[in-house]
């Protein structure tokens, strides 16, 4: 059986050539990539990935590991992610890590000695780069994995959205709020979309991450109120998740603070609609559409991009719009 | 291999009553119960179900049908599934019906046809009747099915403290209020509760039950604000679930009205303790546990009951609390 070398030696380019055009990545000249894509022909060459999938005995299982359900975010992503596997004739295992890394890995392993035919993963671990090694297509949900597809929705024009909104509003000290994420995760781009549009403005952000904490942790709340306090230049605040968002303002303790500027949420979960929170949304329904479209790809052995960023929508509200319509 | 009429005949009594004995229901003497189990062991007999899990490889695999995922109740109590399951060593296949009874019958077939060792449902099927029919254990969660056995929250209880509340706010005139919900649903024993609590305090309750919405539908709301137009007299409502009370208490064409008069909702989801609304809680991280327990024990081979119901809490918030303080 031919391997990527042959390939490579018959068309006359690299290994790491042959290797970026079968996985779509970076640019290569398209007269290369018709002498490649002949030589394989020649060759009858079949990728690994196509190979094995084509040996694998198919169970029509998708593993679906997520670090929790009942928050809604996750909660509306398992429902699209459920409602695409019925339409398309698979069916969907169900796993929580509860953040924990080790119980993240456990969970590939069983997924893996349960033969589903694939993986959609929230992963939280550290150094996620062990999922590349996996003899199983995995697809990366909300985070860049490197040499995993990822469906990720557009984190850092969302920071954007999220600045001009408070900019528009006339805010002159908006703040970013919440908990601190480690710097693999997406969410850190939001915070660079919105630094970047404040400095473009000339606007002055201020930050309050705060540390060792989740989002259902009263400290979150007491450090803001602690912040605020300490810096009553404040004039507008973006919170990095809805949840968030709405319990800051359902707060009593600094309610005069807090309905006295505008506010606006990242996600577009239910609550910010029944609140009237200006948010940032995440198109969740999509997003499981497409994670499971490209999950079923690569079981199929076609080929698939390696990111795909999906647009964020700015949903504006009483939480931001009667600052600007004052 | 003895049948359970081998088992009837050598301990002289029907068929029906050795049934009984084995599903743990009915009234039988001890007697009687002692003759029958003598009998069994005699004959070394083996119940039909024990038989099969027995004969049955196991694949460690539950099913869950839900009627959707992306509801504060159904995901928490997924959530508490997926966590017992892992902890019991049992995978999780998640399913949504979407409140469609043909689409839950082709989850079941699915299910079984994939060999789970047994099913979760929380049916929407009219005719659940169809179940006990299956080779298969299948436990029920929030709703009755003869010779299912069920996990409910006390939905009865429920009821009278909801009305209690409402009382004790002094109520003279209390709204149930909700969207309808078929007879066989377990959510009727809340309004039979409510009703006859009422009926026992000398109190007139009024119903509101909006036909063929879902409960993120306008109508209901629309509804209820005509109803309480033509019947100013409503000084109180309990809401059929606390996502609806939600909606109601941020509803700002009626704020003046709803915001002076008590609210109690159902379900102990956490929108109601972030908007300071009193509930009925229902233990349902406990109904997950009791249901996959329940469930590894049937397929086990085990007996176990019929009806499992669990207590309800009342949670009391503003909502309620500034009208008894008044």
């Amino acid at each position: 059986m031919p391997t990527i070398k042959d390939v490579a030696e018959r068309s006359g380019v690299s290994v790491a050539t042959v290797s970026r055009i079968m996985n779509n990545r970076g640019a290569i000249s398209e007269k290369t990539r018709i002498k490649v894509h002949k030589a394989m022909k020649d060759l009858n060459y079949q990728p690994n990935e196509m190979a094995r999938s084509l040996q694998r005995s198919k169970s029509h299982i998708i593993g679906l590991i997520m670090p929790l359900i009942d928050y809604a975010f996750f909660s509306k992503l398992a429902d699209s992610i459920e409602e695409t596997c019925h339409e398309r004739g698979y069916k969907l295992m169900l796993c929580k890590s509860g953040n924990h890394q080790e119980r993240e890995l456990e969970m590939v392993s069983m997924l893996h000695a349960n033969k589903v035919d694939g993986i959609l993963i929230c992963s939280r671990v550290g150094d996620a780069s062990i999922y590349t090694k996996y003899d199983l297509p995995i697809v990366s949900i909300d985070r860049d994995i490197e040499k995993v597809p990822s469906v990720t929705s557009d984190n850092y024009h969302g920071g954007i959205l999220a600045a001009q909104v408070l900019i528009n509003a006339r805010c002159k000290a908006p703040l970013i709020f919440g908990g601190e994420v480690p710097e693999y995760m997406e969410m850190d781009l939001r915070f660079k979309g919105f630094r970047d549009e404040c400095a473009k403005k000339n606007v002055k952000s201020l930050e309050l991450f705060v540390k060792d904490c989740d989002s259902y942790q009263e400290k979150l709340f007491t450090e803001f109120i602690s912040f605020v306090g300490k810096n009553p230049q404040v004039d507008g605040v973006f919170v990095t998740g809805d949840m968030i968002a709405a319990k800051l303002l359902c707060l009593e303790k600094i309610e005069k603070f807090i309905k006295n500027i505008p506010v606006v949420g990242f996600d577009g979960i239910e609550i910010s609609e029944l609140l009237g929170i200006s948010t940032v949304a995440q198109p969740i329904q999509e997003m499981g559409e497409c994670a499971v479209d490209l999950l079923i790809r690569k079981v199929e052995g076609k080929m698939v991009p390696e990111r795909s960023i999906l647009p964020v929508k700015l949903i504006e509200r009483k939480s931001t719009l009667r600052f600007r319509h004052e």
